[in-house]
């Protein structure tokens, strides 16, 4: 692992990683706020997966995130958002291959070679942390949150593993890729036709399929109402209805005025990390 | 003059303008921050100059300004760094031309046809502010802060305007760009290899050249001690020489580890609002 990039933020680091994934099979990048506590004690772990056309810098750069993360004392760990390079499958849309890889595990060709950014995120990125960052990053205090189909990620990865993740926080996330045009598109790509694979990555469908619906990590969603994407393909309503069906925990937070480009996060990023270091016991 | 972008944040409205300049003869941009207070009276007026290569979308995307705009009821006014478009002159080196304003009025050809950043900074984006924003900007109570090349230009239009603006912050500015290669290159350029006029231009120069030190505006400059230009460019300690001889008030907070970059920008602009809201009675 090369430590590319490093800035001093709030009296922590801003820093970027490189290292080969073996998930991906292709070199890997991601971003980390240490809080500046992490210089003493072991912090938990915020993990935060950006949408479309993002890579790991976005977050950082624009969010303003490390201000909170900072006085909570979390660290904030931003992965790109699909595998990356020359010998990687890419399309020419924007939400499809390179920068959209949906967190998903592609079992399709030519995606599956390198499209595994399910286990990426849930499984590799994780034992790279406890390895290179055991003794500043505490991994068994854990949460995830995210924006659009990071947001999807995050409840997605969130919820498959209840036991490992304190809360799950989204900002205007794809709460039924399978029902929207976003998902449709892409799970048929990388899990192609038949849609009983697509449940597995759906969190509408996670949340009524769950054993113990109660014992998901409590969800908070916030959802800009001026957000375009609102009604075609971030369907929150969803979500809800699920928790509400089957008891699990679900704030959707509705912000009149609000779209969905970071101005809207950063409004509420706040709100958000305070939300998961409560239930970090940050 | 017309509306290109609008985002909600922080209950406020993050919107930029694009408007024909008379100064710099040709279309110029400009980010506005309003904060909600903004909606029932008129706020104070604080212009963020940004530094080399910037655009006037760096500081509303990372500064993280706006949280702390939106709590103290101040507006933000970041312009472009320098004329732009196909008939404007520019120049292949980063600091030179396009991008490379310096908030001078040029002389030379063939920059004197566009590049009037000072006139358009210092005179005609206020008026324009005015003329649109007249019920909701209280053009009487200005500030001025900036960052690196927008340093300078804070502290030069600030310290040639005394009576208007309430106080002066900068981030890592060019102190005396007269004596360093970043002024001495641009300053040839736009004003010719005659000196004398460049010290209209140069901080600590019109420090020390003040009728009134002891009424110039109240200067707060914040710098980073692991900045990679400091020693070559920046050079604070000479406008705090000026200062100290001369009595005016300037204040330089030397901050170790931090660097050029945004991420410094973003750890300290709270300070830096809430020095300039002081000033500006806000």
């Amino acid at each position: 692992m090369q430590k590319i990039d490093e800035h001093k933020s709030f009296a922590g680091w801003q820093q970027r990683y490189t290292h080969a994934s073996t998930a991906c099979g292709c070199d890997m990048t991601f971003s980390l706020y240490l809080p500046p506590t992490a210089d003493t004690e072991k912090v938990p772990v915020v993990y935060w997966l950006s949408g479309l056309t993002c890579t790991d810098e976005n977050f950082p750069n624009k969010a303003g995130a490390q201000a909170i993360a900072a006085e909570l004392g979390v660290a904030l760990v931003a992965p790109d958002t699909s595998p990356r390079g020359e010998g990687v499958a890419d399309d020419d849309a924007y939400d499809l291959g390179q920068g959209a890889g949906f967190y998903v595990n592609a079992t399709q060709a030519p995606w599956s070679t390198h499209y595994q950014m399910y286990d990426y995120v849930a499984r590799e990125l994780p034992d790279i942390l406890a390895e290179s960052f055991g003794d500043r990053l505490d991994l068994a205090r854990e949460a995830i949150a995210g924006h659009s189909m990071g947001g999807h990620g995050a409840l997605v990865i969130g919820l498959r593993n209840p036991d490992r993740f304190a809360a799950i926080a989204a900002f205007a996330p794809i709460c039924a890729p399978s029902e929207v045009p976003w998902g449709e598109k892409a799970f048929s790509a990388y899990l192609g036709d038949d849609k009983r694979a697509w449940q597995a990555y759906d969190a509408a469908a996670l949340v009524t399929a769950a054993d113990n619906p109660k014992a998901l990590p409590p969800i908070r969603v916030e959802q800009g109402l001026a957000d375009g994407f609102l009604d075609e393909q971030l369907a929150p309503d969803r979500l809800e209805a699920a928790a509400a069906q089957t008891g699990a925990r679900c704030e959707v937070n509705r912000r009149k005025g609000y779209d969905h480009s970071y101005f809207f996060i950063a409004s509420f990023i706040e709100n958000h990390l305070r939300f998961l270091a409560r239930h970090l016991g940050a």
